[in-house]
Parts: structure tokens; C-alpha cells; sequence
């Protein structure tokens, strides 16, 4: 088992770190701490080293690199968990589309838009084309501190394939709802070729070192219960599933933004260690209603942005209500670029300060 | 009371339509039927008079135009509401905000993005600015068949603050919410600004006329629970509070997009007759919870836009469920522009054949 075995920065076998231990629902003093894009723009160091890059998919694929920009959080904060440094979109990559990111703008991709142009996918080939991605996990469980631990992570097959079908990021992915209505069978082949590229992909990464796997489905907010049950809940089931076969002491985490009028649904179908909780979610019922699960969230990154007292006094309730069952600190959507990392500093440093309230 | 003295297009007296019935809880053979933007760009006859006109804003301030528009939905369907043709930003257009609607992209308006904006903002002027608006909700009382509902509407306070502050539409919001937290005093001026000329608007539609009203809160769902309890929930108990006083009898329907977390809590504290349900929510669910209040949707304008037996399922599907209950039929977003026609008559002429299950 991964976490057992794990070997730190200076060699020495360790106990696993709170992140792990909070995933096991074991209790703890305080509660660990990680931010979705804790790595990325906010940090001159990231604009620097992303300045002298060619494009971000070369970043993602340039192991050096990658593994350069994971650990820079890592060294400003002492945060409880590194993240693999990459892109949901990779997937969308190794089956043969194009993408590429648009300063200020976001991903683009030539769309898949019909049942034709899903039928001329390219064949998958996850582990050749991301071996670039394994590699910089492997570098990275070796580099890092033996109690920080290493998430990896891949977009959840909807939200991938609404990026692939619209071509960009969208409010309500129309042209991806669109085809999933027109063209159900198509789309269904869609949704099962990311299934088997996202476990491949998160299979790899675990076995390169990964202690720790999160399924970001950011658009699974858009979606009607029918579908939502049918392209994100099923699909996100069949993976976990085959990760736990594998793997049975790799917790997984999902983060179905948006989309917490299911959580107690994907909860009872999948074995996940981790429900990721977006900022609109109502802290105390969804605590009340999920004791069991570790719950990971859900700071506003607007607070984060705005920061000062206000910031603290909201880290502050969020550890109240959330931490009186298995939990980690994190925000609900990812670090805004234009966030001070003096107030991430403090933010972090707030969290390690607090105890953790009564179970 | 409005609904028992309108005067229909022959002059008679009659009794109120099925819309009324269900937001009063009264038992009925079928669901009554209205769509969330039935008027406009999908329609032929539309987009002729679009093309005539200048500016949008133009036509929802020209009483013959927007009637006109208004009607168009009403004679091609057998619908059982006519919603005023206008737009929720025209209460910022009365606050001195210049608005304006850019064809394919959505509204435009010079955004407010400090304090000294919001101090800036110009003396209400609702009723005297929105004066054509009044009108054509009167002519519209006189044109309607005296079963057909005719509907008035405002954007809620938050969805209006968002728009006046980003300047345009968005995905997350970032720059209200950012200002929201900043400078909460500033904000809590506009908000507070919003709520009374939402009010006078409302009131002046239902003087003028309107026998239902809505409240659109597009964008309830961005914020987290402290936030939208502050900026959603308590502008729309005070709105709804103030109609109440002075129109006991006049329903109100409320329609906070995204926020359906917070149902049972915004039914609590306000006296609704119906709440709008968006495309997510998990019908039998909501259901369920609210079986006192009128439930309205929630149909995907996705599936109306792709039609076919699958929409008529879809929307057996919602009758099947919601109408377990207190119902109207509607969608749980707009019409979509490239919608056919021909699938809207379809739908309707399918709600209305379908009688209504057992209660």
C-alpha cells in the first residue's frame, strides 16, 4: 500500500501524513490543508519559469518542469498536499485533439461536433502519449517531504467531453448538451472511451506514485438529474471502481461542482474516501446529511482574493462546521490568478492554528 | 382582486384562467403552460419586427412593439400566460446605467466597479423612466383573452447588482462578488437601491395591470450560502413582503436559478405562490420536500431545441412527477434562439393532452 511505504526527501520510510489520515477518517488535531490551483499564476515564481516555456501543454509534458511548478507552492506554504501539475484536457490530447490554451481566454480544441467525428477518434494511447506526465509524478513523489502528500488527478469523463464538443469553456456547454440529446449513442461512445482513458490515466499515475486521486467534474452543474446520473455519476462510478480493484488503499475524491444535489446519490454508489465541495454548498446540511465521508472545501476564492479579516473569520466558520467530521481545508473552485500569495500565507497559516472542533 | 374582475378581449367578465388556479393550489385536469422567453429570436414573426426596430432597449420601451412581441407567443400557442416583453436590466436603465444589448453576446452596460460608483448611482427614477413599460402591460390587459395570465417580471436585486457591476454577463461573477466583499456597505447600498425600484416596478406592473409576477435570480446560484441568504434571500423576502401588503391577492413566483439548496428556506421565509424550478433540480425530489407550493418547469431547453418523441418523454417525465402537486408547466431556462417553432407547438399541444396524476 502506497501510504505505508511511502519514502520522504531523505530516504526514511514514514508514517503517512494528515491528508491520508483524514481521507482514513481518522481524527486529528488539525485539519490539512491544500488549494485547488495552488500552483499557477498567482505565483511570480510560476509566471517566471512559464514566461521562458513554449506552450502550456509543453509545461504540462516537460516532467522538469512540471514537477518544477508542483513543488513551488509547496515550498512557499506548508500545505498538507502537493498536486500534480497538468490539465484535465490531456486526456482529450492523448485521443487525438488538439488543445491549446489561450491566455485570458482558456482551452481551446477543434469541437467534435457530430457522431462522426466521435467515430474518427484516434485510437487511445494514454500511457505512451502521457508517459511525460508519469514521469514528472514519479520525480515528484520523490522529491517531495514524505508527509505531503501527492494528488493526482483527471477531469471526469462529462466535463472533458463538453470541452471536446464545445471547443472552449462555455456557461452551460449547449453545444455538448446538444449532441449528448441528438446523438445518444455517439455520445455514450464518447463518454465510455474518456471512461477507460481517464482510469488508464489515473491508474498510471498512482502506480508512478500518486497517493491520493481527485476526478474534477467542473461542469457537472449544467446537467439535468437524468443525465447527470447517466454521464457523470455512472461513468465516475466505473472508474472509481476499477481504482479501488487495483488499488484499495488509494482514496479517490471526487469534486461534482455544482452539482451537490447529488452528492448523496454518488456517495452511495461509489466508494469514494472524498466528497470536494464547491462554494455554494451549504456547509452544516451537508455535513448533517454525510457524517461518514471526508468532506474537502469550501472556501470562496473570492475571500481569498479579498482577503484580510473577513478571510480568516470565514476559514474559521468553514473549520467549525466541516470539522467536526473527516475533513480537509480547501477552497471550493480554484486559486483566482490575481490572488496575493501574502494572503494564501495567511490563510495557511490561519488552518494550521485552528483546532479542530468535537466530533 | 385582479384575477376576479379581468375583462377579456369581448369585454365579459370572467373567472380567472388555469395559470391562477395552480398558484392558488386549485386541483386541475391539466397542466397550465407558459414558456420562460416564448417571445422572441426563434420566432419568425420576431425577428421581422427585430429587424425594423433600432435598438432593444427601443423595443421594450415602445408599448406598441413590445405588446406586439408580447402577443406573438400567445396567438401561434395555446399558452396559458403571456409574459410582458422586456428585459430585467431596464432597472438599471432607470437607476442612470447606460444599458445596452449586443446581438450574440447579451447585455452591455458601463459597470460600476467601485464605492464611489455605487454613491454615484443616479436618483431613482422607476416610474417615471419605465412609464412604457406600464403601458404595455395595460394594452396587453385589454388585448389578452381573459383566461390568459399576463405576467410581469423584475430581475432579483443580486442578478441586477451582477450585471450592473461586471458590465456584462459572466460565468462566475468574479467582479460582483469581489466588489460584494470589498466594500459590503457600498454593496449593501445598491442592493438595497435594487430592492426598492425592483418594488415600485413590480407594483406599478400590477397597478397597470399584471396578474402574476416573477422575480428572476439568474445568478442566485454563483453565490456561497452566507451570501446568498444576505444578497438573495433577504432583497426577496423584502420585495415579496411589500407586495404582499398591498396586493394580498396577487401571486408571486420565484425563480432563483441554481440556488436550489436553498429552497425550503426561501419558501420559509417568503410567502411565494410558486417557485421556478431550474433544469437541474431532481423533480421528485423537490417534489417531495415543497408539497404545498406550486412548482413550476422545469424542462430543458435543450431537449425542446433537439424535440422529437424524446422531448414529448421529457416532458411526460415532468408532469409524471411535478404535477403530483400544485404545477405549471414550463422550462427551467429559456427558449433557446435556434428553437423550432414547430417543436414548441408539438410540446404544447402534448402538456395539454396529458391529464394530471392523482394528487
Amino acid at each position: 500500500m502506497q501510504e505505508q511505504q511511502k519514502v520522504g526527501m531523505n530516504g526514511a520510510t514514514s508514517p503517512s501524513g494528515p491528508l491520508l489520515c483524514a481521507l482514513r477518517g481518522e481524527p486529528l488535531e488539525r485539519a490539512p490543508i491544500w488549494l485547488m490551483r495552488q500552483a499557477g499564476r498567482y505565483l511570480p515564481e510560476y509566471r517566471a519559469l512559464r514566461a521562458q516555456a513554449g506552450s502550456f501543454l509543453d509545461l504540462c509534458y516537460t516532467p522538469e518542469l512540471a514537477c518544477e511548478i508542483t513543488l513551488q507552492p509547496v515550498r512557499r506554504f506548508e500545505l498538507d498536499a502537493a498536486i500534480l501539475f497538468s490539465d484535465i484536457l490531456v486526456v482529450a490530447d492523448a485521443l487525438g485533439r488538439r488543445v491549446s490554451f489561450v491566455e485570458g481566454f482558456g482551452p481551446r480544441l477543434e469541437p467534435l461536433r457530430s457522431a462522426a467525428d466521435i467515430a474518427r477518434l484516434a485510437p487511445t494511447a494514454v500511457r505512451e502519449r502521457l508517459a511525460p506526465v508519469y514521469e514528472t509524478v514519479a520525480r515528484l513523489r520523490r522529491e517531495l517531504p514524505a508527509a505531503t502528500a501527492l494528488i493526482g488527478f483527471a477531469g471526469a469523463p462529462w466535463t472533458v467531453a463538453a470541452y471536446m464538443v464545445e471547443g472552449e469553456g462555455s456557461k452551460e456547454f449547449y453545444a455538448a448538451r446538444r449532441l449528448a440529446r441528438r446523438a445518444p449513442a455517439a455520445f455514450e461512445q464518447l463518454i465510455g472511451r474518456l471512461t477507460d482513458a481517464t482510469t488508464v490515466h489515473l491508474r498510471a499515475q498512482i502506480e508512478a506514485g500518486a497517493e491520493v486521486v481527485q476526478l474534477f467534474d467542473s461542469w457537472a452543474g449544467v446537467l439535468p438529474e437524468p443525465e447527470f446520473l447517466r454521464w457523470c455519476l455512472e461513468p465516475t462510478a466505473r472508474i472509481v471502481a476499477s481504482l479501488k480493484e487495483a488499488f484499495p488503499a488509494v482514496p479517490v475524491i471526487a469534486f461534482p461542482r455544482g452539482a451537490g444535489w447529488h452528492y448523496r446519490r454518488l456517495v452511495d454508489a461509489t466508494p469514494l474516501a472524498g466528497l470536494s465541495l464547491d462554494t455554494t454548498a451549504p456547509i452544516a446540511a451537508v455535513r448533517a446529511a454525510l457524517p461518514e465521508i471526508c468532506l474537502q472545501g469550501n472556501l470562496d476564492p473570492v475571500a481569498l482574493l479579498t482577503g484580510g479579516p473577513e478571510l480568516l473569520r470565514e476559514a474559521e466558520r468553514i473549520v467549525g462546521v466541516l470539522g467536526r467530521g473527516p475533513f480537509i481545508f480547501n477552497l471550493g473552485h480554484g486559486v483566482l490568478p490575481e490572488t496575493d500569495p501574502d494572503a494564501v500565507a495567511a490563510l495557511v497559516a490561519h488552518v494550521r492554528s485552528l483546532p479542530l472542533p468535537a466530533r
